[in-house]
C-alpha cells in the first residue's frame, strides 16, 4: 500500500496501521552500535558524538544541526579502499558532498563520482585530483562534459548515443582523448534481500544489454578517435543488504566483455558495478562489513571472468551512503508533545520538532525508517509508540514513522536522529521558506562547521523584490 | 500500489503497468484551457505565455525556468476575493511565495498565510498589511511567535496547548492582546472526489473535536487575557474537487461553535474552513470555478449555523495552489531521447530533461501527474508514450510519468510542463549541486525575473571549505 504523503495520494487514515510496528527496544536509551555513528555514546546520560557532549554542541550550533563524525566517516571509506588490491573506489558525492568531505575521502584514497557541473564545482573547490574524478549522470549539458574533460576527469560515465557524440566532439574540439566507461543496462535489480533479473529494464539509466544497444555503444566509443573505452558500467540498486544481484549483473558484463573481446579483440580494462551497498537505519538491518562486500565482489568478477576465459579487469565501486550514511546524525528540539487518540483505542503521541521534511524528506518520498533518542538525558520512563513529525505546514512531514521513545519525552529535549548523513542534507529544501541546516564535524572533542546553516537572509537573496539598500 | 521512487522502496520493476497511461489526446500540440493558464496559446506553433514567445523568453532566462502568467494568477485571487461577502480570503504562502506574489495577492484584496519565521519575514519584505497575516503551524519557536505578535499579525493559528502557553506569554509581554484562532481537528480527511470522515484522526494537526481538546483548548484561550477568540479554523485536506467533505467539516465546526455559545455565552466571530481546492493537472479533472466553491461554502456555513441556531459568522479560506497553481509552467530543454524496450514488447521513449526532482519532487512524492507539449514548435507526428525525466542520478527522477508526445521529440527541443505553481519551486532542492531555477513573470509581452536563477557561486556560499579570498 502506498504510503504517499498527500494531495492526491493516499489519505493517511488508509495508512495508519500497515506496517505494524516494531515492538520497543528492551532500553529505549540504548544506542544500537549497527546504526550509530563509531564515537557515539552516552556518559552521565548525555549522547556524546566525536567526544562532545550533544547539548553542548547545541548550545553552540543550534537545533536542528547535523553533526558529522569524522572518525567514523574515514574509517569507512579506508575500509573500502583497503579491502582489496586491483579495485578502485570512487565516493558517490550524490549522497552528501562539500569540500571537506571531498578533501577526506581524497585523504583516505578514494575517486570521487559526480554527476552534474554543480558537483564538479564543489570537487574541484577542493582540490580533488581530477584524475581522480568520474561524471555521472544521464543527460549531461555539453557545458558539463566540457568542463569534465578540461579540467582532465579520469572517467566520463557515457549513458546514451547522444552523450557519445557529444563526448567525442567535446574532446575532439579540446584536444583530448577522453577515457569513458559505457553504461549498461544490465536487467538486475535489487534492494535489501532481493534482486529481480529482467530481460529488459524501464528505467532512464544506460544502454540496453538485451537489445543490443549495450554492444553498439561501445563499437560507437571505439570508433571515436577522441573517445577511450575505459570499462564498463552497472548499478543494481541501493540499499542493497546481498551481493547475490552483482553476482547476475557482473556475469552480464562480463559476456559482454567477452563478446567485446571477439568482435573487436581489445580486453576491457574495468568493470565498474556501481553502488548501492545498504546501511542499517533500524534494528534488523544486517549490511555487511564494506571489506567483506568487496571481497565478494572480487571473487564473483574473477569467478565470471574465469568461466568466459577473460583475464579479471579491474574492478570499481561506487559507494555513498554506505561511507557517510551512517556517519551524521540529526539533532532536532523537540517543541510539542501530542497523544492522540486513534479509532482503535491506540494513542499515538506526536513529537514536533524544529525541522522536518526540509532537512530529511527521505520518510515522505521512501518510506524510510529511522532511529531517534533522547539526546539531553536518559529516562527510565515506559517506552510509548511516537510519530516524529517537522514543523511544516503538510500533514505528512513525518521524521520518523514510528519510535518508542520515553513516555516523559517532552517541549525543549533533544532528539537525536541516526543515520541521516545520506540524501537528507543532499536534498534538503527550504520548503515553508526554512533555511537548511548546519554540518557540523565533530572529533576527538572538537567541532568544525563544514557546511554553515542558511539564515533567512540567504533565502531572500535570489527575491528580485527584496530592496537590499 | 505504492510507486514510492527509490532506496528500500518498490522496485520500479513493480510499478510499471499500473496505472495504464491514459490514451493520447486528439492533438498532441492542443492546450487545454482547464489545465494552462489564461494567456498560454500558440502563433506560429510556438508556445506563447503573457504575449511572450517561450523561446524568446528562453533566449533570455534559459532552461529550466518557470514562467507565472501575472494576469492569470491575479484573476483566480480577484475571483476568490469578490465571490461572495463576508468573506476572508488568505492565499498560502506555503504553495510558493515571493515579495512579488506577496505584493500582487495584497493589490487583489487578499490575506496572506504564512507557516515560518521565513515566510513571514518574506511578508515583511514585501510590505504587506501585518493585519492581514495569518501565522499558522503545528510547532511555532517561541522566536516566530514573538516576531509574529510585534509585527501586529492579524491572527495566530494555535494548535496545541503548549502553544495556547507560549503564543499567551509571548502576547503579555509585548503588552499586546493577540487575535487567536484555535486549530479543530474535524475528522474529516478530503482529497479529490472522494472524503472520509472518522472520529479520530491520526495526525499531527489540531485540537481534536472527538475527545474534548478543542473544547479544553478554547476554554484555555478565554482564560488568557492576553489572547483574544478570533475564530476556529479547520482543514480538511488537499487537491479537493467536491465540497461534500467541507459539509461535514462546516457541520462539526459549527455544532463546536454552539456548545461554546451554551458553556461561555459568547459567539464565535469567524470559521476558517482552510483550503485544499483543486486544480487541473491533466485531462479529465474537473475543479469548480473559484466563485462556485466560495458560494458553495457561504451556502454550507450558513446551513448550519441555521441548523444550531447561530448568527452566521464571517468565514475565512485559505487557497494557495487554487492561486498560484495553473499560473506558472515550467520549461525545461530536451537533452536526451531514448527509446527503451519493455519486456511486454512496448516501447517507453525516456525524454531526459534539463531539471528534474530537484524542481519538481511531486511526481516522486506525490505521484503527482503532469501536462506537457512542445513549446518550441508543433509537430504533426503521432504521439509516442514517453516519459519525461531529469538529469538527476537516481531512477526515480521523473517530472512526467506518462506523457504523450511527438514521436519526432528530439534534443534541443523545449518542452512545457503546465500547472507547476504550487509546491514545486516552494519545495525545490539543490540534490545533485543543482541551481535552482528562476521564476519570471510575464504579462502583456513583458516579462520580468522575480526569483532570480541560482549560480554554483550561490550553492558554494555556505561550503566553509571554499577559499573566498
Amino acid at each position: 500500500m502506498s504510503r504517499s504523503a498527500h494531495p492526491a495520494g493516499p489519505r493517511h487514515a488508509d495508512v495508519l496501521p500497515d506496517p505494524p510496528p516494531a515492538p520497543p527496544q528492551a532500553d529505549a536509551n540504548a544506542l544500537d552500535p549497527a546504526i550509530w555513528p563509531v564515537t557515539a555514546c552516552r556518559d552521565g546520560g548525555v549522547l556524546h558524538l566525536g567526544g562532545a557532549a550533544v547539548p553542548d554542541l547545541v548550545g553552540r550550533h543550534g537545533t536542528p544541526a547535523l553533526f558529522l563524525d569524522e572518525a567514523d566517516l574515514r574509517a569507512r571509506a579506508r575500509a573500502f579502499a583497503t579491502a582489496a588490491a586491483g579495485v578502485d573506489v570512487f565516493y558517490a558525492g550524490k549522497a552528501f558532498l562539500c569540500t571537506t568531505v571531498a578533501t577526506w575521502v581524497a585523504q583516505e584514497g578514494l575517486g570521487l563520482d559526480v554527476c552534474t557541473g554543480g558537483e564538479l564545482a564543489v570537487a574541484r573547490a577542493a582540490g580533488f585530483p581530477p584524475e581522480r574524478i568520474a561524471l555521472h549522470g544521464n543527460n549531461k549539458a555539453v557545458g558539463e562534459l566540457q568542463h569534465a574533460v578540461l579540467a582532465g576527469v579520469g572517467r566520463v560515465v557515457l549513458d546514451s548515443f547522444e552523450e557519445i557524440r557529444r563526448a567525442a566532439d567535446v574532446a575532439s574540439a579540446a584536444g583530448i582523448r577522453q577515457p569513458v566507461l559505457v553504461r549498461v543496462t544490465v536487467g538486475v535489480e535489487a534492494h535489501t534481500h532481493e534482486f529481480i533479473a529482467t530481460a529488459h529494464e524501464d528505467q532512464k539509466f544506460g544502454f540496453s544489454l538485451r537489445d543490443g544497444a549495450a554492444e553498439e555503444a561501445v563499437a560507437a566509443v571505439l570508433d571515436s578517435p577522441a573517445l577511450e573505452l575505459a570499462g564498463l558500467h552497472s548499478h543494481i540498486g541501493s540499499q542493497i543488504f546481498d551481493t547475490a544481484g552483482f553476482e547476475v549483473a557482473a556475469g552480464r558484463v562480463v559476456s559482454l566483455a567477452a563478446r567485446i573481446r571477439d568482435l573487436h579483440g581489445i580486453e576491457i580494462p574495468e568493470i565498474d558495478l556501481g553502488g548501492g551497498f545498504g546501511i542499517a537505519y533500524v534494528a534488523g538491518d544486517d549490511p555487511e562489513p564494506p571489506r567483506q562486500t568487496v571481497e565478494r565482489l572480487v571473487g564473483i568478477v574473477a569467478q565470471e571472468c574465469a568461466r568466459a576465459g577473460l583475464p579479471v579487469p579491474r574492478i570499481a565501486i561506487e559507494p555513498g551512503r554506505a561511507i557517510v550514511g551512517p556517519a551524521m546524525v540529526t539533532v532536532y528540539e523537540v517543541g510539542t508533545v501530542k497523544p492522540v487518540e486513534l479509532d482503535h483505542g491506540m494513542v499515538r503521541t506526536y513529537v514536533s520538532v524544529d525541522g522536518g521534511m526540509s532537512d530529511n524528506i527521505r520518510t515522505a518520498l521512501y518510506d524510510a525508517q529511522y532511529t531517534c533518542v533522547l539526546a539531553g538525558r536518559e529516562s527510565d520512563a515506559a517506552a510509548v509508540l511516537c510519530r516524529v513529525v517537522g514543523k511544516h505546514c503538510e500533514s505528512g512531514d513525518i521524521v520518523v514513522r514510528d519510535a518508542w521513545l520515553p513516555g516523559d519525552v517532552r517541549p525543549g529535549d533533544l532528539l537525536a536522529v541516526a543515520a541521516t548523513g545520506a540524501y537528507c542534507r543532499s536534498m534538503a529544501s527550504n520548503y515553508n521558506h526554512v533555511p537548511r541546516p548546519p554540518v557540523v564535524a565533530v572529533r576527538d572533542g572538537a567541532d568544525t562547521v563544514i557546511l554553515r546553516r542558511e539564515t533567512v537572509e540567504d533565502l531572500l537573496r535570489l527575491d528580485a523584490g527584496v530592496d537590499r539598500g
